[in-house]
């Protein structure tokens, strides 16, 4: 009842009886923002009245949807997938980048710089059909934990936002994540994490090649890179991908940077949401330093632009969706 | 009433007090095949029942939804923006397909070769936002007018197809768009003609680039190529930007085929419609020869791999939406 007397008496919620779409949030003006912009958006009696078919909402991945610390779980899946290959072969440790991989050394294969990092993405990416690593991807993400948390890394999804998404969809908006990630690494679990389905994921992207293997036809990741879809690749992989400005765009570091500003220079109101790590107890707290998830443009030129930065510690009641 | 005791007679609608969801489809047997086909895949109590979320099915565009002779519509588009522009600044015509193109002389483009197409295709697709150009398109289409037919290119989709897509959508398929045409052309006008919103198109791109101008981000299209949605670009496209195996395809040219054959390599039922323009009399009469919409190897191998061929003059009672 706090929550729908704070509402009321902040005059935000149009329909207070209804049940609270987003739980996990702290009643703050961050929740009350967030309802009242998808309200007017969707109230038909608006002048701000956005036709389902435009209601175009698009998610940053990692440390946005999912935690991203201390690396992108992703490269983590491809250091576990080349000690995985090694066993059966070991002869494919070719260089000490990849040795350091197949010892499932972490911080040697960082350490080993971007040509290291590029073997190991290369091996553990290319060079099989798209369908067959969508099932190595589901299948490492099925098992695999994370050192600190104990938790999977699939279940480090972030249940608030989890919740936005579904809200979203029951507002008649669709969702899609637009990544810096690959995209098929995304899609071997976007759908059941959030909802999300295959043609929603925009991501990064290998060269693919059409080929007829054993009679038949799959698509062969090459270990050339064909797009990324990060910083000012964000906004093109939207306008190749979904072929619409969103209305809603989310991220949580400077690479979201243009997918705010494209989407915020659209005509009528938009929402940008930048997500802040302020929460070393529950998660990690990190902004301006280090390597993974950089925020500093954002938050220095974020809220001038209108754009809404969301505080982890003090806006969200839970964190992760296997968590506490 | 002939149409239903006719499906009755064949056994092959199930439910034939329904109104007929193809009504510009002659009653034979390549309707019926459709029918239970789709009756099949959408029944729960079928062995081959699919879940909507996997119900795709792409369809090629030029030649397949809507005409495409003498000469793909696009490169009509292309010369009359290349007319346009020079009629503003004549120093733009450079090279003499440049001039022929100013001149509408469509004749002498075809005849200045590949490398003067693609002159024109630079000048008239290239150096302007992506949300300019589909306005630029929208105006061409609203008022174009096709010399053969007298009508506008846009009205010349063909209604079976538009029936059939309608159908699809109504029996939760997701209908997509799979073209060698450009992309951005193409969504200019699918969601009014076919029901096909932005995101459901797949197509040949430009590099694009994201860029601020004037205040506004934009994105703008490059003359480089980035990507050929044809041939065994289909099945490539398809798994970037849907990331499921269909489980309709729909063409009618040996562009066609690898869509086909890595379509119908999929588990389960898949249905492979080949559109055969036969029709000289209501459309224009082709196949193995030309250069624009050669079906051959189609012709050939399709019917052995169970691929359904359409008689566009014994299987469609009505050709184009806005014809007779
Ligand atoms: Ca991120
Ligand atoms: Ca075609």
């Amino acid at each position: 009842m706090k929550s729908l007397l704070l509402s009321l008496a902040l005059g935000f919620i149009a329909f207070p009886l209804f049940a609270d779409p987003l739980p996990s949030w702290q009643d703050t003006e961050t929740k009350a923002r967030i309802i009242a912009f998808v309200e007017d958006v969707t109230d038909p009696s608006s002048e701000n009245y956005v036709i389902p078919a435009d209601r175009i909402a698009t998610f940053d991945n990692d440390g946005n949807l999912w935690a991203e610390k201390p690396v992108y779980f992703q490269l983590i899946f491809a250091i576990d997938r080349v000690s995985q290959l090694a066993a059966a072969d070991p002869s494919i440790a070719r260089s000490d980048a990849l040795k350091a991989a197949a010892a499932r050394d972490y911080e040697a294969v960082i350490k080993s710089g971007k040509e290291g990092l590029i073997e190991v993405m290369a091996l553990s990416h290319t060079g099989l059909g798209t369908e067959d690593f969508i099932a190595a991807a589901k299948s490492w993400l099925d098992s695999a934990v994370h050192p600190q948390t104990g938790l999977r890394y699939r279940d480090m999804t972030y249940q608030p936002m989890v919740e936005l998404l579904r809200y979203l969809r029951d507002e008649d908006f669709q969702t899609f994540i637009v990544s810096g990630g690959g995209i098929h690494f995304i899609r071997a679990y976007a759908e059941e994490a959030y909802g999300i389905p295959p043609q929603n994921v925009v991501g990064s992207q290998t060269v693919n090649r059409y080929d007829v293997v054993d009679g038949v036809p799959v698509i062969v990741k090459e270990p050339e890179i064909f797009f990324v879809d990060d910083k000012v690749g964000k906004p093109v992989g939207i306008d190749t991908h979904i072929g619409k400005r969103p209305i809603i765009a989310s991220g949580n570091s400077d690479s979201d940077f243009q997918m705010l500003e494209y989407t915020a220079a659209g005509d009528g109101p938009r929402l940008g949401l930048l997500l802040h790590h302020t929460d070393a107890e529950r998660e990690f707290a990190y902004d301006r330093d280090g390597h993974v998830g950089v925020l500093s443009l954002g938050l220095d030129e974020g809220p001038g632009r209108g754009w809404l930065v969301i505080d982890m510690a003090r806006d969200w009641r839970r964190i992760y969706t296997a968590g506490p």
